[in-house]
Formats: structure tokens, sequence, C-alpha cells
């Protein structure tokens, strides 16, 4: 259970202090819960129902740099009912588990219409998709 | 007093939703406070001291797009010993306040020495400069 | 007759050689033609025909780097009949011409329907716009 | 013989037209040739030579989008004193050849030294690499 998503840097990735740029984990974090998305709940980017960045954060706890394969590790923060908060990590390829993760990180997409952009529920597929695969967290 | 700098967009900004991706504000808020830290802070980014992030967020609250012109507006959430915390706006070109911002967000550098990437002070040219030009918060 | 495009450079746009990446000189040019099209052009992005390159290349001459401020110059190399090939040097900002440029490139627009993406005849409104303001090469 | 460089695109890759942006191609061969270069020729970016971009281009042959998985296809153009010409293609992951690839494009490196940035002969383990794993142009 759970999900991994492969992210191999790009030699464009580290700035001037020789590491990835800070800016790099949100594109691994984005990237990663689209591709999840898209594979495994039926999302379509050009369909009627599209989720938006509403918030995200990241803590950066160790440098990572080019040629590093990183991977981005997705579990679920809070499943709401026009909204998910995703949970995320950044880790070397292979890590066992987030115990030395380079960054940990949280994502809120809303979910929209495409045309008007006005919060719709999680589309069906996508909370099914979630309860099925990924880590959630205990209920309080 | 305060800090606005300039943010023009770039076509490769827009993503295929139409607007500005989320990672770009991060670029935004990364690109105003180094800029503010070279020009009046005195921030030679191959000097011995650098300033590296430690955490970022972001609150994403109406959608920009190219070929907006945007500001990022710097202020201060805290200053602390060896970090500081700025406190950032994303507003349209020109905008009069904060009240219809794109976005708001935070970004907390820590400094450290250029070699071994430990925590030091904040530079005294930074800490003085902080204090004359930018809006710090009410002393609680 | 011409036009400069400004195009500050942003804190991620250097590469861990410590200058402006390669790729970033394709974002100004990029950029710099796009907004040309939009404001002078009549180019609306989500309309019926769009600009999509078919070629672009770039000659490296001398190294620019964060914070600088940059300008795109930019002319036309050929005017074709479904397509436009522009002519394009990164200056400092303010440079008198190009004989002191960071870069010179080339960047080629097939002009297409967005829907189907076949070939369309350049828009009136863009050739027009070409032949009032910008300089087009001799005619052999 | 030869080299093949995974290139997963990201989501951020897209642009508003819902394809991978032109400049993330020139991304692609830029990260290609950098990986193959350190793992292959013992190149140390923060070595006392380095190789610089001195050109570039690219045609673009056919739309690729994200969440689809790239390669680059690395051989070379022309191995000469101080420089090297990349002779590259992108294609689907897995393709056989370059018959539908969806750019091809080429990549000039001069090398320097670190310091002083003045050009210096390829240095051996590179040209012995290349000599040794990459495609090389007939002899005229």
């Amino acid at each position: 259970m759970g999900y991994r998503h492969p992210f191999p840097l790009r030699w464009n990735d580290n700035d001037q202090y020789g590491h990835m740029n800070n800016t790099v984990y949100y594109e691994a974090m984005d990237t990663a819960v689209n591709t999840w998305l898209i594979r495994h709940g039926g999302l379509d980017p050009a369909g009627d129902v599209i989720g938006l960045a509403r918030a995200s954060s990241c803590e950066f706890l160790a440098p990572a740099s080019f040629p590093e394969e990183l991977e981005v590790d997705v579990a679920v923060g809070r499943l709401g009912r026009t909204s998910i908060t995703w949970d995320l990590a950044i880790l070397r390829a292979g890590a066992p588990d987030r115990s030395e993760a380079y960054a940990t990180g949280a994502f809120t997409h809303v979910f929209v219409d495409q045309v008007g952009r006005r919060p719709v529920p999680v589309p069906e597929a996508i909370r099914a998709a979630v309860e099925r695969h990924l880590p959630l967290p205990p209920t309080a």
C-alpha cells in the first residue's frame, strides 16, 4: 500500500549553491500527485473536473543534488468533501521509509469544474482509489 | 517602508490549466528575497555566509496568468538569531496593498557558512538592513 | 522601430556553474515573442490560431547571471506564408545594440489551427504588425 | 553502443497549449549529456575542467505531453580538440530508433578551466569514453 513516484533530477534543478533548488521539491510533489491521479484516479486534465492547488508547504531536511534519483512517497493527510490534502515526502530512490527524507511536505488540491472553477465534490473514482490504495491518517 | 519586487511572468510559467503554475509562486518568493538580500543586505552568493531554505509555504487565493506583471511584497515575519522567516505576498503589479493578493506565503532562511553549511548568526549587515527597511511584526 | 522585451533573471535561473542556464535563454526568446504577439499582433493563446515552435537555436557568446536584468531584442528573420522565423538577441538591459549580446538566437513559429494543429496562413493582424513594427531582413 | 537517458515529464513541463514546452527539450538534452559525462566520462561539475554550452538547436517534429516517459538518444556529431557537438534525439521511452523522434537537436560543449573559463582540450577520460561508447559520425 502506498505510492512511490520516481523523480530523477535534471541538470538545471541544481541552483548556484550546487544543490536541488527549493522550488523543485514542489515540482516533485505536484508531478507525483498528478501522475497518481491520472493513472489511478481517472483524472483527465482536459476533463470536466480538475484539481487546483489551494495551499502547499515543505520542510527541507537535507540537501539533494543532481544527478541523484529521487522518489516521492505519496500518502493522504486529509480526505475532505471537495478537497484532498496530500502528505508527501521526498526520498532517495529506494529508501526504505521516511526516516531519512530530504523533505516532507503537504499539498492541498481542491476539486473544481474546469469551466467555472467552483468547488465540486471529490470525484467518486478518485475517492475510491484513495481509499483503496493510499495510506490514510488514523481517524481521531 | 517595505519592498516590492517586480516579477513579470514568462510564457512557460502557465501550465496546462492556463494559469501560473503553483511552483512559480515559490520562484517569485525565492527571487524577491534573494534580490533584496543581495542589493540591501550585502549578501554575496559566492561568499562565506549564505541563506538556505529551511521551510516554505504558500496559500493560493486567486489565479494569475502570463502575460501579467506581478510583484512580490516582502516583509519579515520573524527575525531570529540564525534564521529569518519572510512574510510574503504575490500581487498584481501596482496593487495598493495585500487585500487582493494572488497568494500569501512564508519562506524561512537559515544562515550557514558556505563550506560546512552549519548555522551561523544572521550577518549584521542583513540584520541592520531588515530593521531599517522592512516591516517587522509587532512584538508580542 | 524594433521591440525590446525586459527579462529580469530569477534566483533559480543560475545553475551550479553560477550563471544563467542555457535553457533560460530559450525561455527569454519564447516569452519575448509571445508577449509581442499578444500585445501587438492580437494573438489569443486560447483562440483559433496559435503559433507553435517548429525549430529554435541559440549561440551563447558571454555568460549572464542573476540578479542581472536582461532584454530580448526582437526582429524578424523570415516572414513566410504559414511561419515566422524570429531573429533574436539577449542583451544587458539598456544595451545600445547587439554588439555585446550575451546570445543570439532564432525561433521559428508555424501558425496552426488550435484544434487540428494543421498549418494555416500567418494571421493578417500579425503580418501587418510585423511589417509595421519590426525590422525585416533586406530582400535578397 | 549508444546511450539512452530516461526523461520522465513533469506536470509543469506542459505549457498552456497542453504539450511539453519547447524549452524542456533543451533541459532533456542538457541533462542527458551531463549525466553521461558524469557517469561515463568522469566529469566532476565542481572540478577543474567543465563543459559550457556554446550553441544548441532543436527541431520539433511531433508533440509530447506529460505524463509521458521520454528518452534522449545520445550520439556524437563532432569530436573536436576543445569541444564536442552532441547529436541528440528525443524519443518515446522504448522507441526502437529515431524514425519517430519527437525532436532532434544538437548541443555544443566547449571544455574550459573552471576558474578562468578559457578553452582547454577535451579531457582524455571523456575523449576515451566517447570513442569507446558512443556512435561517431563517419569520417568524411
